[in-house]
């Protein structure tokens, strides 16, 4: 199939790109490196080394004989994106090219404002742009299992049916995103649900999980192929922290009780997930929604799982309770369910030892580059400006 | 009170403006004229002529010896919005300031972004300004019944207790809104009940049915004070066009079957609920919602209520049905729960005969100035971009 992924210089994307141009998908990139400033703006690097963009994709085209095309520039510039989408004339648009980080939106009034606007406008963008130049193409789109918050019910993938009364309609499940972040993504799935029923497109959202994990087959290759690994408070995952912390003798810091319960997945099957859908694409109308993660982990038994591990190799791990920076629930039910791409054919990867030493070793291996500043929460829910607002205001200014 | 009304120059605000100003409340006016401005960026003018704002608050001031102060700017510039909340310090700021219609939000997709980045960053700044200068000020912000669509079940008044899988919740109503304009205020509400959650705000959303009629009791004082009345294809409500059509001796244009039910009420109930949300807020950390409708129609009803009462005039008055230029439901279930402002004292104005008349003999009062080119609608909701791309592009440049 021929694939475009938006937003391909990323942590998903990167690794999306790569496996889908190794299963023998023809693959471009559509990419404007604002994840790359971000980085210089909050102060704050990837673990790992990451080469340029197109470095990297010639080493990847020197090792497999696999060109990727890129194309750079801003899914929020609308002639830029339709003209890729009508010079590429993808079958299958992959779109992870939004500011994906819930302290980031949390920093500020500007933060805030940015987020949503970019995220809303390059989306809205993205359909307009299919309407326009190539209705049949299918849009998997990548949403957050955070859309749905913690109901005390068990959460569906995308739509419940209800009974009210005595009558009964399958409607779109009630939403209760908790950062102005998760809002966007709420913003976008109601804005693909209305696109894909009055133009008739064919759209699937993934609400993907939490995922960790760096290494995919096609990294291995080449030291210049690796993956971000991001730990610090703004963009980096929990998972992340626990092992570089870790590795530095540093305790786990643990937000609140620890009670948070999320859904997570292997960087691994993330990118799995991705080509199942668009080798199942939706049809001609339908908005379907997956939700993308494999097992349901509190962030206490995160940190256990981490502590364990890292005794095995002989680490002294502790664990350190802070207070919440972030207004949730720090003790609720959660199950949600995760099927649809198990029937679709998805073999899970599950946190194992193994991927924890593995992610251990890298956080040993780059130990120099571990910056402890980066620790500490800086963003808090309550405050509606919070001292990384004076710090970091170059892509808010965008 | 002190009640600050944003968006106090379009329809439904100057109303509001004008009847808590005679009520003996402290009213302030926000707008920057948007509303004017679409007008001329559409080629279409309200029925009725009206005034500039600063000669309409004088002549109020002349007539009631009352006040009304005018804060003219725009509520996506944050420091203005801020320093007028800071300057003013109201009880309650009643929103209207936003781009309201669906036509306008569907003409492609410059209308569609412009739409919603106006309306959510109006409200994203509004929340952000009473979180710093006034966090105990009660919000009243503008919704529609729009958000809700047309589900096979009760509608009820913002969140609906669920049961599922044995386990039950209380959780935001599911929404299916239909159009870019009403998915603005699908993403205002889940932006507001989180700002509400995490900073402790007050806030209503009242999801206001489509409103009629022109005359409340304030504006009969003196003619410099008439409010608007829009019958066109972009900015004109149902109720209305037929009325001018009737006038003309023009069909009644019914779009498709004429089954769309919605909910309706006369302008000189939404004054009232706007008071009476203001004189009972919302407890601090609660997003309240209300159904801000009195009675339900179908398309074809209300045409055949024009019909009979423009007959008893001597108009002869006949309907026609179009083929219909939205996507939406022309045969459904419809029943929306409207007791909250009923129980807060609300006593409705139905659509009587009496209203009818009045409505007609405005049409006929002002019959010079009726452009029937404005009855056929342009802006079509399978089009990714319609006619008046072209002729209307001033707003959308913003």
């Amino acid at each position: 199939m021929k694939i475009c992924v938006l937003g391909g210089d990323g942590y998903c994307g990167r690794a999306t790109a790569l496996y889908l141009s190794s299963k023998g998908h023809t693959v471009s990139i559509v990419d404007n490196f604002l994840r790359r400033q971000w980085d210089f703006e909050i102060g704050a690097q990837t673990l790992t080394p990451i080469q340029p963009l197109a470095d990297r994709l010639r080493v990847w085209q020197e090792l497999t004989g696999k060109s990727i095309e890129q194309f750079i520039g801003d899914v929020s510039d609308y002639d830029f994106l339709a003209g890729v989408m009508d010079a590429f004339r993808p079958d299958a648009v992959v779109h992870f090219a939004e500011q994906r980080s819930a302290p980031y939106s949390m920093i500020d009034r500007k933060h805030a404002v940015f987020t949503q606007v970019n995220n809303v406008v390059g989306t809205l963008n993205l359909l307009f742009a299919l309407r326009e130049t190539n209705p049949n193409c299918h849009l998997v789109k990548l949403g957050t299992m955070g859309e749905y918050g913690t109901p005390n019910i068990d959460i569906e993938e995308g739509y419940i049916r209800i009974e009210h009364n005595g009558r009964t309609d399958l409607l779109p499940f009630p939403k209760q995103p908790g950062s102005f972040y998760h809002l966007s993504k709420v913003h976008d799935s109601h804005n693909m649900m209305f696109a894909c029923k009055i133009w008739g497109l064919r759209a699937t959202d993934l609400n993907q999980g939490v995922v960790y994990g760096t290494v995919t087959d096609e990294v291995t290759l080449d030291e210049a192929l690796i993956n971000r690994f991001d730990y610090d408070d703004v963009f980096g995952t929990v998972l992340n922290r626990f092992c570089v912390q870790a590795a530095v003798g540093h305790p786990l810091t643990v937000y609140g009780t620890g009670g948070q319960t999320r859904g997570f997945l292997d960087i691994r099957d993330t990118v799995r997930c991705i080509e199942i859908a668009c080798l199942n694409p939706a049809a001609a109308g339908e908005c379907r929604v997956f939700n993308q993660f494999t097992e349901q982990f509190s962030v206490l038994e995160l940190a256990e799982l981490v502590q364990a591990a890292g005794r095995k190799m002989g680490l002294r791990v502790t664990i350190e309770h802070l207070p919440a920076p972030r207004v949730e629930a720090q003790a609720h039910y959660y199950n949600a369910k995760h099927s649809k791409l198990i029937d679709l054919g998805l073999e899970p990867h599950y946190l194992s030892d193994s991927l924890l030493d593995s992610l251990l070793n890298i956080a040993m291996r780059y130990q120099e580059r571990i910056d402890t500043s980066l620790f500490q929460p800086q963003v808090q829910w309550r405050n509606g400006s919070n001292p990384r607002s004076r710090q970091a205001n170059v892509a808010a200014a965008v």
